[in-house]
């Protein structure tokens, strides 16, 4: 029997409470039955990727007030537990993996299970200089990106929210929102960790010369695959791979953040379709993300004027989405209460 | 010692993050430290008090699509866990009580700790022809609301939330709104549980009436307590004393939906500075409830477009307050991780 939205509808409506009164957990009720095609929708064991890469550009200076080794640096941080990535999901019972999607740094006798190695290399190149990826380290990280989401589909997790940590990849992402959408990029590049009035008028120049440099070419190729292997980086590449996956599994998908937006984006071009499993957590501070969000006609559930990437706002949307399901699930209807209904 | 702000901004600004990029956590962050007047705050032990009260004017059906019966019915939903705040509060691990202010039935051989009986009538008279409540009953519900919250402070709570049920609760806190912001009643009131566009228009007009026929004698008397005596309800009245005594007592308090800002506004004008104890959790959407914030000038943490009541706002948004004071007292900061701080 194939899902219909209007019984699942009607379940809802015939719970202890005013039809609508619910809002967007009604929304999001319905979309993850729509996604498990199931009139009993589910969250089992939810879990956030960190996906984490170095970008060629950020040992310039120009695009970056954190040093390159930094990437490498939370990477640890995030192993031993101490970001605030962590903290969310230690508070909300959600399994973090943080992987080495090409850090430029060796993280050796790492016994921990969160931690997935899948470096496809240390850091991409500069693309100031020359695209960031070969043709073949994009293939092997979407690959990657796939074979993670097996991973721990194959465990019974059925929901996935995506983070990042790659200094330097809010350029990465202006860069092929800019391409996608069109907006000129300095409507693209925002503040990204912080940077300065000055140094954002650096990195909003650098960024335009580099879009010159390359868009003859992309346009040329008109494909998703040559913008991502043009701008980068690992980390969003492995992701765009997952987000394919997930799909693929009727998972539901958690977008957070600039980046992992973006990294959206590229898989949708891959694979239109992507984002019908996806429920957008938080509007980040990020310039570009709002616009980016309106291209995709997309209404992040939270917005907490939060910039942290690593998931973050994935880590907190992920309890209303288990609140939806839940009350789909546990609250009595009319009748069982025995609750008079509206005439 | 006494609290510094600048102590805690410092605390938290060595945490492994960009600074500011929390956004709102940081801001609720200390502001839990500042209510509780500590570098180390924390949510012990939260509490959502349900307080169900029923409304005179319900029995005319000029304002209220569903019968005055559902109140009781409601609150046997709420003891025995069939409601939405059920099961919001069961998946945070939030403490439901259920308060019988002064709904019209008897609740006989309840024994769950979860209820408790504070009945001071049963059901307030219609406004339509006379005062809502009498002095004495106004001093008993706010006498009571103070208890109650003495009880659950003496249990080591120090955050509690506030819901309420009570058919036709909308019309008492829309009459209270426009007296004490001087929004004409049209503009305070809202669709309740559902009123259709006919009976929309029925339920101003009666309340442009009820308003007109009392506005003289609470100008006169310029008291909030006889702008609460007037209009009620015993649910809102308790609501105001327990406000009252959350703030005496330094409890973090979580401000959500429409009748229970309008019970703010009242403990806010019987004991100015009330407000600073409140978090706010939830933008209704019930009508009035922007503008009623906007008056207040408060920002609630979440805008899931719900209308229900019952404090499931507060359910929602108490979890990203623990997630605030988690990530101070989780977090590594840039020297005990080895992360390199911003140049």
């Amino acid at each position: 029997m194939s899902f219909n939205s209007k019984e699942l509808q009607h379940k809802i409506d015939n719970k202890t409470k005013p039809p609508g009164s619910l809002g967007r957990l009604e929304e999001i009720a319905l979309k993850v039955g729509a996604i498990q095609e199931s009139l009993n929708p589910k969250i089992n064991q939810p879990h956030i990727l960190v996906f984490a890469g170095d970008h060629g550009i950020a040992a310039s200076g120009l695009v970056n007030p954190y040093p390159q080794a930094v990437t490498a640096q939370m990477v640890l941080n995030f192993i031993r537990g101490g970001a605030a990535i962590n903290v969310f999901c230690r508070q909300h019972h959600i399994q973090l993996c943080v992987v080495d999607a090409g850090v430029n740094a060796d993280f050796e006798n790492i016994s921990s299970g969160q931690f997935i190695p899948a470096k496809i290399g240390y850091g991409t190149k500069n693309y100031m200089d020359e695209p960031a990826m070969s043709e073949q380290e994009v293939k092997s990280a979407l690959e990657k990106g796939k074979e993670i989401i097996s991973l721990i589909y194959a465990k019974g997790c059925n929901c996935v929210g995506f983070g990042e940590m790659g200094i330097g990849n809010t350029s990465a992402a202006a860069l092929i929102m800019s391409v996608i959408t069109r907006f000129p990029i300095e409507q693209c590049v925002g503040k990204g960790t912080g940077v300065n009035s000055e140094q954002m008028e650096i990195k909003i120049k650098t960024l335009q010369k580099v879009y010159e440099k390359h868009i003859a070419a992309i346009t040329h190729n008109n494909s998703a695959i040559e913008l991502l292997r043009t701008f980068g980086g690992f980390e969003i590449a492995m992701m765009a791979g997952a987000y394919i996956e997930a799909s693929k599994r009727k998972m539901v998908i958690v977008v957070d953040g600039f980046i992992g937006t973006s990294a959206l984006m590229i898989a949708n071009k891959i694979t239109p379709g992507v984002i019908d499993h996806c429920i957008f957590a938080h509007t980040s501070e990020e310039k570009g993300h709002e616009k980016m969000l309106h291209n995709l006609d997309a209404k992040p559930l939270l917005n907490l004027q939060m910039r942290l990437g690593e998931g973050t706002g994935a880590a907190l949307a992920i309890p209303l989405i288990q609140s939806a399901v839940n009350f789909v699930e546990e609250m009595a209807s009319f009748e069982t209460a025995g609750v008079t209904n509206k005439e």
